[in-house]
């Protein structure tokens, strides 16, 4: 037995290829590199010869949109409810939470309401989320659209993440099975298609034209798939963007709508930066499209659409607690039951992020005793979030060979960067592309963590990186500066 | 347009048909109606004719393991220290904690722990969970089999549910890979391998040996699926068994190691149950594993082992925060970046449970001050589970053509029942398994949902039922016994 025991089951060649093939650069290598000079500076490991000290004493992950792993802080009322529906116990002391810990009623009020909606934090929900929050989450919607929503099409999800995971375990139907999405974009998409054996249809956004969706780009790719037999069943659109920032004028979501009507396309809508907005204005898939079906009765009755939230982006930036939802409108009922059976085999989505999600969506309204606190903490938020995109967008706008738009929205910097030829050859010596030796070599030299812009895909000969503009201070940006200098000194 | 955009791009001859050839009955079309009773009942809505008002006052969801939605309370000393990882604030004012609210100084000091490992509840983590929770969770292994863990090789997830999800992903490569699932099983199983297109290898547990697990019967079953030409991979065991409550001795988990070994298979421990136990006594998988390493050096060292725990079981049921973790032993190292590649997709399980398990691996000990109050409850918990196992086998036992097996463990019941010929004509007649039907008619009569034998697998002519004993009180088993003594006189 022993030589056969010395063989294992599952090796590198012979797991789930599908799985093997996907790639997610968020948290890929220099992010977990970054993880592990993240420790060495914690617990002060003396460094073993040859490596020299870190020449940086903190790591800024700027890789991914994690606003409390920096600085940002949570919103006041958010927290105490969900210490209250973590604790009820803390309820039956009501004088001395006001008293010693300036609870406000409407926080308590609000904690005991979801307490009779949920039963407990403890207790699996409804698969879809608790009624009560499903309802809130409509209700939301309709204020946010003017148009109606319905609890029974929505879907709280642990994250959006988990929601994309769900739908497109639904559409992708066999290998043939395409969708559309942009080009550059969050990579979760192209892993989970990877992951289901799918295939991604890729278009292209527009760089030139503020990273904007020309909808002759997602026709030309569009055919381009189905004269190769893709089926095509689906549009990803995110917007605002990530990794772009741009924000949909409203003649582009119907532009968009109306080829999905035509080729009978699902419109996943990508929203979970709705509030991340600089530059324009915000306008939801859901609204458009009930207002062309207003205009135009009959015509876009059947138009498939799903739109995606999330409490980890926006003011809230409250990514640990997993919590989303999706609302679904005209999907056929035979195939909500199976939405509906896909994820109750996962059960519940985790319960007190369902509660936080329905305090995003129904926050503290004027005249609320908590009110003046939460809007002192959203806008705080808010106007820190512009202020940073700003200032890195100045560092840019010196650095040489770096190309970048103004900042729109969503929490990222998506610049272009022109790397020296003798750079792009020591790159290829590496074996590595040349956006990702950039990469590599401003963590080594500065521990500031971004993405390359080949983890979100870009047009051939372009070459870019993605970095959030959550970390405060102006000390890492000046870093990056330094840095930036001497490489191309190096390299030129 | 109006003519194509009548028709939808998914419907259900074209969705994903692994989706669709998936199974969960735990919470199908029973537990959808009785949530629905369950509405009516809240909002007391009028009954529209021709229906009649409901015969019962309270939905009993007997269907799944779900102890807080009864009347199970948490565990005072998780929750407190839950509230204040939510809400840091609280911490501000420890005096008031301490007088008003009862904290005690172990509550704190833990909170604090905990917050400098996480940073904060509201950010992402690293994927397979923050290091020094990864690190406690290590420990409690160590302390409970008196072999060594290491924090890398501990996956947190969100559920064990995401775990089993996880390593199915990564071992299922074809659509010839092949698990052995015990049958009787949780569910989760055979529905994961239909989505990922896989064979689920059935080996019958032994009802007439306390749902003992036979390794002939293993053996058999591997062998038939070789056969057939099946690559039979990995197998899994549920210890302590769901839905059977059966606890594996000793010999049993080593037999199980050894043709694992031998057939190469890696080994998937669900041991949600773990502390689930009445009768014998629970045996790791990784400590006999250990044993076995030590008495025949050499042998067993590529023994591919993953072993799931959860917080949703045992004396603490917190089912609504998703955390569990698995831990691997001899797994490829290539392999395991896989694995981390594929959960950091979803980016990381909710933080909030993260620092949940924690708490649960790692509770007050005999002289910290929060012990006393601790050890009151957890027992409090067991003795009531175990007073209620024993009260709802008695009526069992009572019941005409019920035969059922002294409770040893998990959350269950899985009684063997005989329907009358004129009960099985009806079903046939309604189009239903005889088991379905009846559980049908106990929720219609009753408000009492539990899942037919049939959810589970069962051998061919015979029939069970899954009920939880988590419900309090006598009453739900006294209206039980009524309907089970009318189902056999109407249909006898």
């Amino acid at each position: 037995m022993s030589s056969t025991s010395r063989l294992r089951s599952l090796n590198i060649d012979n797991i789930n290829p599908h799985v093997k093939a996907a790639k997610y650069a968020v948290r890929g290598e220099l992010a977990i590199k970054s993880e592990e000079y993240r420790a060495q500076l914690k617990h002060k490991n003396p460094p073993t010869p040859p490596d020299s000290p870190l020449p940086f004493d903190t790591v800024i992950s700027a890789n991914i949109g994690n606003p409390q792993q920096l600085d940002q802080k949570p919103i006041t009322f958010f927290r105490q409810v969900l210490a209250l529906l973590e604790n009820p116990g803390l309820l039956e002391n009501e004088e001395a939470l006001k008293s010693s810990f300036s609870y406000k009623q409407d926080t308590i009020d609000r904690a005991r309401w979801l307490l009779r909606e949920i039963g407990s934090v403890g207790a699996y929900s409804q698969s879809a989320g608790a009624p009560g929050i499903r309802q809130s989450v409509a209700d939301f919607i309709e204020r946010r659209d003017g148009f109606p929503s319905d609890k029974d099409q929505i879907y709280l999800s642990a994250g959006a993440s988990s929601g994309v995971n769900t739908l497109l375990h639904i559409i992708c139907a066999n290998p043939k099975t395409g969708v559309l999405v942009p080009i550059p974009q969050y990579p979760l998409y192209t892993a989970t298609l990877s992951i289901l054996n799918a295939r991604c249809v890729p278009y292209y956004l527009d760089e030139s034209h503020a990273w904007g969706t020309d909808l002759n780009v997602i026709k030309e790719a569009y055919d381009k798939a189905v004269s190769e037999g893709t089926d095509v069943r689906a549009v990803v659109i995110i917007n605002p963007g990530n990794p772009t920032g741009a924000s949909l004028p409203e003649q582009d979501v119907e532009a968009v709508i109306r080829f999905a009507a035509e080729k009978k396309l699902v419109v996943m809508a990508d929203e979970v930066y709705q509030t991340n907005v600089f530059v324009g204005k915000f306008h939801s898939f859901k609204q458009v499209l009930c207002k062309l079906q207003k205009a135009s009765p009959g015509t876009y009755d059947n138009v498939e659409l799903a739109s995606l939230n999330s409490v980890s982006k926006g003011m809230v930036g409250e990514c640990g607690h997993r919590a989303g939802y999706f609302e679904l409108v005209g999907f056929d009922e035979e195939v909500r039951a199976q939405i509906y059976k896909f994820i109750s085999i996962m059960l519940c989505p985790p319960v007190i992020g369902q509660c936080l999600m329905e305090l995003v969506v129904n926050p503290p309204k004027e005249g609320d005793p908590s009110f003046e606190l939460y809007n002192k903490e959203y806008n705080g938020v808010k106007n820190g979030l512009k202020e940073r995109a700003q200032a890195l967008y100045e560092a840019f706008k010196e650095m040489e060979g770096v190309e970048i738009g103004e900042p729109q929205g969503s929490m990222y910097l998506f610049p272009t960067i022109h790397i020296p030829q003798k750079a792009v050859e020591a790159a290829k010596k590496a074996d590595r592309s040349p956006d990702e030796f950039y990469c590599l070599r401003l963590l080594d030299a500065t521990g500031i963590c971004v993405v390359p812009g080949s983890g979100f895909g870009q047009k051939p000969n372009t070459l870019h990186l993605r970095t959030t503009f959550l970390a405060p201070g102006t000390d890492w940006v000046g870093r990056w500066t330094t840095f930036h200098k001497e490489f191309l000194e190096k390299y030129n």
